[in-house]
């Protein structure tokens, strides 16, 4: 049910992905963005990227990459989106438990995200549930959509 | 003194770049990356970078990018380097200086470091003193060459 993402899988998750980023609440991500865009930075050369895939239809993707080089290339990075139709069934517990293991087996260390949106506390209390802590609280970081400017947090994980 | 950097002048800078990301104490960049890629990196496309020359030797180097997009394209992200023979003459002080100025002019509120290596104290020292906060603390995010894994401080200040 999670494989490789392709090209057409990314094209069939884009009005959920359009919509994300228009929403302004919980990514760091120009609202803006075409699809080609999109497409180069979630699922480009230095990274990997997943679906989540039920009877034909894409409800989940992810990207792993990692989040430093050299001296912290032990670290990476990971972003989830859901469909909103798919939500509450746990199919972002689900990616984030493959990204984890997708992590080890490239021998990677720990996890980290960068920028969690503060507000959004269905993902705060579910990085928390899979074992991420937070590590950092950005003040002001986010230009919310409806709350205005939000605080960000750094959250990681040693796996 | 402080100029937009040319490619020359990044040239002539790369042994210190390169004697600091081979050191493996201060950077979280790839030790053996090639000249041609630390261009990229420093001074590509989506940067603005500029040099500190003081009677034709470039003594120090800073880029400025920002650090997220859309909700978060307030805050900017900056990286500095000095020579080896011109530290403790307020080089860096005077870089930071200048971009912070820069960043107000590109319409940033807020500069972000995402990884202060903690035993760096020097230069954490230098960004409290001009007005940083570490907001944050990576544990084991960098693999020192002496020290082994130490935390990262995520350094923040609101401009």
């Amino acid at each position: 049910m999670i494989r490789e993402i392709t090209r057409p899988d990314f094209a069939s998750f884009w009005p959920t992905f359009s919509a994300i980023i228009q929403a302004q609440e919980t990514y760091a991500l120009d609202p803006d963005m075409t699809q080609q865009d999109a497409f180069s930075l979630w699922c480009g050369s230095t990274l990997n990227a997943y679906a989540y895939v039920e009877n034909d239809a894409v409800l989940g993707i992810y990207y792993i990459k990692p989040n430093g080089m050299g001296p912290s290339q032990h670290i990476c990075n990971c972003g989830y989106m859901v469909a909103s139709e798919a939500r509450g069934k746990g199919i972002a517990r689900l990616l984030c438990q493959h990204s984890q293991d997708m992590a080890l087996e490239r021998g990677f260390k720990a996890m980290q995200f960068n920028s969690v949106v503060s507000t959004n506390e269905v993902a705060v209390t579910l990085w928390q549930k899979l074992g991420f802590s937070i590590v950092g609280t950005i003040p002001k970081a986010y230009k919310h959509a409806r709350l205005g400017l939000v605080d960000s947090y750094v959250m990681y994980k040693w796996l």
